[in-house]
């Protein structure tokens, strides 16, 4: 087979993946907008088909000589294709069908116990569940590995290229450096902006004004309004995401656009031409997360982003913002608290929940720990990194959906995300000058420009390690992002 | 292999077959409205490549066995299931994927070719692409017919049971009745409502309100706003109709929502249980259309069902219905005019423009007639049979989609929901009395209980011939239809 036939065999084979990963998406965002009730089981069925259909199609015995042939080419986003679809493959290949489908059965139930438990914070009814979930979890994590480490086979998962030896020491390092930031900075910040109320459609077209301005493309994609924040990519030209709407405070939904924003820009900064071939997407979720923390953290909090703001907030809301200066904004987004929910954290917090949750789940997929131990071991942890004991588990082991639904490996891309955003907005501010200055004089564009150039557009040619280093000049560190807080926090606190 | 375990191996086949539907039904529906317009070509792609899987999971020969085993079962539903498993399967041997492939592209290549050349009636352009895709349709007409008649094949993809010489004396004694009563009526009825405004979201919200009170379960679906509306199952327990809103009427969305209705209420009663298997659905679009204009026609057209609804319009359009009465609203509905377009015909003139149709595509589909005689054909056949004739081809041959998407032998479906309706409105007043009578005492329900026990609890146990015949008491006949037609404008013309 010479390399063109070659070529359109592989991209006729990552083409029906593409469809089936899209249909997927349109189906899962139906789901979280407007689907009916009633239509849950069946939604299911109809994603379980999707889902098996893209196993067997995965390991189409046919396509293997193309692949091979393909590995072999100098252009690299043939061979970055072909490396994917081989990782794709092997992954397929080492978990049976039966594993996966009594995995993602055990999740649904999982995931319903944990939805009933987590209020009251009933220990005994989550571990019924997700203890024999991460039984199963252990079970998938070896087949991965195939001798290698369980915990980076399942970070792979979602982090190709980065392992817990890569990690291990930058995390140790930045809770290191974060805990006295908290002790010098918890308690400063805010008021909370008063209640309101802000009025809801209101709070979704700021948010569309916000999207548009930063550089969506609403020709291809839009922007809904869901319970959960979430961005999807059903397809090429097809990018959407979603905020949340309080009706007693406008932040959450303004910083949960930008942060979704983020994620969504990146999406539609993958070349179109490249979107149904496997190179054609983000390399990794810590790379995603570091275009929605870009946003979020680097230009959303800045005096300058709500300088431009402030007079839309105004006319959106005559009554709830009269009399808020852009200062007031500022101050009510950068409050720093001690307290146990990481959702609800703030940017100096955050991370010390993530290493917490990075070093438990690696020690239970290893079997260092069991999970009924985990509560325990959390509440303790927690008390340790951050000074605050959860009153109930429901505060503590019990509060993310990522255990209850056998998600072990993916937490730490959140701090690779904010970690490798600071990276970025160091380069950018070397490339295109403060970005404060750059959002005063020019708005958002040059940052998107960016990004554009450094990130976006290669997809997932390289790993995010590689595609990071040749972005900002240096390996994963958590230098920039120290830096950062000091600077954005030291004008409201004891670090000045 | 015996019955149960036959039964449970189609189960799993069938089940997969409504996974696929499903999911393609909601990427239509996702598309009909809110897809972002560059997503287009991807939804394309997405779909071809879930109809090219259902495709080949249609022809597995390995659920043959179980097939064999389940059709002679003595459980109606079991063995309508491998009846209809068996007709599908030899549809997709008889007509090759290279075809299948062949008319979706050219389809495609014409209906948008259609939409440009429609509005300045450029038959040339039309022909151009219409004139390719007449020829794959015959090609699988032909294939499908397997030695029978073309158009038999063709309508026996939308009608199952249903052939032209069973439709060809009820649609020639249907025009020979309904022309003098044109010649009576024409001109009569009216005046139109008030240009309004009509508010766009009040209509929405009556829209909603009606559905509720037909017996619309929410819980199960829901109600959009399209610019064609559009009933569509997307999977148990998810049932989603749309209608259209124009501002300086109310009547086209209220109306568009009773027939969309129909459909939707016939799609909810489906027995749940049954909807992941063949026999779960309709048996035929001509039985699907009978019960959209049963509540289209037969109730939405009655003094009663205004006398209800107008309260609630005065409140929701407190200027534009000011001074409106019942009355009004039901005369405005019933003005009967000759004019050239089909979907915008009244109730008396409607099947007229579907006789046309109906001879003019058999003679098309098995070559009595060329493409390129079409428009002269059609605007003779109109002034023959209304005393009309379009003045381009934009409102002649060329006025509809279905021509110009291939889709030949599913007209005369639209006249045989039109007679049906007919005759179960008249079985319905024998059993529960007149319309008007139970609408006003007892409002829609025992109207759609009737419904559920003679129609939609069937699904597609039998064919539509016998199904009607079951729950009617007679053959498909056009005389309730007249009799209907005659009883209604008998009040407002010179019939009286």
């Amino acid at each position: 087979m010479n390399r063109d036939d070659a070529w359109s065999r592989l991209n006729e084979w990552m083409g029906t993946l593409a469809d089936l990963d899209g249909a997927a998406a349109v189906l899962e965002w139906d789901r979280e907008t407007i689907m009916p009730p009633g239509a849950a089981e069946a939604r299911g069925a109809q994603l379980a088909t999707l889902a098996g259909l893209r196993h067997r199609h995965l390991l189409d015995g046919s396509v293997s000589d193309a692949i091979d042939v393909v590995a072999g080419s100098d252009d690299p986003w043939q061979a970055a294709s072909a490396r994917i679809a081989v990782r794709e493959r092997q992954r397929a290949e080492r978990v049976p069908e039966s594993l996966v489908r009594a995995l993602a059965e055990q999740s649904s139930r999982s995931v319903a116990t944990w939805a009933d438990a987590r209020p009251a914070g009933d220990v005994d009814a989550w571990l019924s569940e997700v203890g024999p979930l991460v039984a199963l979890t252990r079970e998938q994590a070896a087949a991965l590995a195939d001798g290698g480490d369980p915990y980076d086979a399942l970070i792979d998962l979602y982090e190709p290229g980065t392992t817990y030896a890569m990690l291990d020491p930058v995390l140790a390092d930045l809770a290191e450096r974060v805990r006295p930031l908290v002790d010098a900075l918890a308690g400063t910040g805010g008021p909370a902006l008063p209640t309101g109320p802000w009025d809801e459609d209101a709070q979704m077209a700021i948010s569309l004004e916000v999207a548009r301005d930063i550089g969506f493309d609403e020709r291809r994609g839009l922007v809904g309004r869901t319970a959960h924040p979430v961005t999807m990519g059903l397809g090429a030209g097809d990018t959407r995401l979603s905020t949340r709407v309080d009706v007693t405070e406008p932040l959450s939904c303004i910083m949960a656009l930008l942060h979704e924003g983020g994620h969504a820009l990146y999406d539609q900064g993958i070349p179109e031409e490249r979107r149904r071939t496997l190179a054609g997407d983000a390399p990794s979720l810590g790379a995603h997360e570091s275009q929605s923390r870009f946003w979020e953290n680097h230009v959303g909090r800045t005096p300058e982003f709500w300088e431009a703001l402030s007079p839309s907030m105004a006319a959106a809301f005559p009554e709830a913002a009269a009399g808020l200066a852009p200062a007031d904004y500022v101050r009510a987004l950068n409050r720093v608290e001690r307290q146990p929910i990481r959702v609800e954290s703030d940017e100096v917090t955050y991370d010390l929940h993530i290493v917490l949750r990075t070093r438990l789940e690696r020690a239970i997929i290893t079997g260092d720990m069991e999970v009924a131990d985990l509560p325990d071991a959390f509440d303790a942890g927690l008390h340790e990194l951050l000074g605050v004991t959860p009153a109930t588990a429901a505060q503590g082991a019990m509060q993310d959906i990522h255990w209850a639904a056998g998600i072990f490996g993916y937490f730490p891309t959140y701090t690779l995300g904010n970690l490798y955003a600071a990276q970025l907005a160091e380069a950018a501010e070397a490339a295109v000058g403060p970005i404060g200055a750059v959002l005063a004089e020019d708005g958002p564009a040059p940052l998107l420009a960016f990004l554009r150039e450094r990130v976006h557009g290669h997809g997932r040619v390289m790993e995010t390690p590689e595609l990071m280093r040749q972005a900002t000049g240096s390996d994963l560190s958590a230098d920039p992002f120290i830096a950062h807080l000091e600077r954005t926090y030291s004008s409201t606190s004891s670090l000045s």
